[in-house]
């Protein structure tokens, strides 16, 4: 495996080309992978923001209050390390790492792995959500389609509202955006209404969800969201 | 220019091998933009960090602080808009602004459209210090050097300390390890010496500092190391 990240180079025409038949082989796996999930009885979720933006906090919450209506399933896309996993398992549910070894975002071939070693580990049982956090990284995984039926994008509150504008293909690409984090809004210079404007004008059709996994406001709309999506 | 990030999928070889030519295109030309900057009389740092890490406003803070006694010039990378060079352009130093219209780093080649403008900026007259601001992602931009003569990398505290080894390639790479916004230390579990020791064990020769840009704590070491790199 490649330990560069081998991004497009923003120059060459080259790597376009490359890219399109890339992007059609990774549509044909993750159309495979979404029949998959389907046939566990499942939604599937792509949870894509930068580091640290809470992704994996929402999750652990979200198995913690939500785990004995919805039987949750969870693939962990990182570059290294198992951290990530080892907290969700320690939530006791199904989880697999991935890691991309230097990639920055996870595609459907990988993904299609991780759904062989998540069907091992239901051993036949069902699942109601399977639930897919991409490498923490704001601008790649929005490329890579991996069989979700929806995409979640997160943006934190010390992140700063002008990302929307400056990082548009995430928001673009999703049906739902979270600004996690707003526990801490007294602290920040983060405006609500700039980032869901900004969001919204590019992607009218976006469901804005502001919460606070810590503090636990708006976490309801949110759990909602999820139930109502079975 | 193409809107889709081609960040090397994972599972693809083939992609390997044209980013093994687009890299060694990027590192000739990369070459030539460090004699240009040293032609200016300056010295080069490429700044890269998450979307949010605090880049723009170290900036701000350091050409406020430090512009009598160093002429800086500023190259800004970003996917869209031209807010930050707007940000650095009210600071009256000479900036340009690049956006990659969706690729998720800056390469060698839109850099030397970069200095192309900055040398206009200056018209014959030199500079201290040329910064080029990445765009915002921790793993992208460690692949493709620009020219620099020294790499940053920043990580903030709302960030968590655990980034390091999760997204090890720019902290391998870098000379320099910045962990900004230490003014948020009594809000987050970030703990410093984690984040140290796991760049550190990555990069031994990385010289870690912790600062806030907000509270002024740590600047001085960052003015001194500037100051001490002409």
């Amino acid at each position: 495996m490649c330990n560069t990240c081998g991004c497009h180079s923003p120059s060459s025409p080259l790597v376009v080309e490359v890219n399109k038949s890339l992007l059609a082989a990774n549509d044909k796996v993750a159309h495979e992978n979404r029949h998959r999930i389907e046939a566990m009885g499942a939604v599937g979720l792509n949870m894509m923001s930068s580091p640290g933006s809470g992704k994996t906090t929402l999750l652990e919450k979200t198995i913690e209050l939500l785990g004995d209506r919805l039987r949750i399933g969870v693939i962990e896309g990182d570059i290294e390390t198992e951290r990530d996993a080892a907290r969700i398992r320690a939530k006791g549910v199904p989880v697999v790492q991935l890691t991309t070894g230097g990639a920055c975002h996870l595609d459907a071939l990988l993904v299609s792995k991780g759904l062989d070693a998540l069907e091992q580990q239901i051993d036949g049982g069902g699942l109601d959500l399977v639930v897919i956090e991409n490498v923490g990284n704001l601008v790649c995984p929005a490329t890579f389609t991996l069989g979700e039926h929806q995409r979640v994008v997160l943006l934190s509150v010390p992140e700063g509202s002008d990302k929307p504008a400056k990082y548009p293909s995430a928001f673009l690409t999703s049906q739902i955006f979270l600004i996690t984090k707003t526990d801490l809004l007294p602290y920040f210079d983060f405006n609500i209404a700039e980032a869901s404007a900004d969001a919204l004008n590019l992607n009218p059709a976006l469901h804005v969800m502001p919460l606070s996994a810590s503090s636990g406001d708006g976490m309801d709309a949110w759990f909602d969201f999820l139930m109502k999506n079975q």
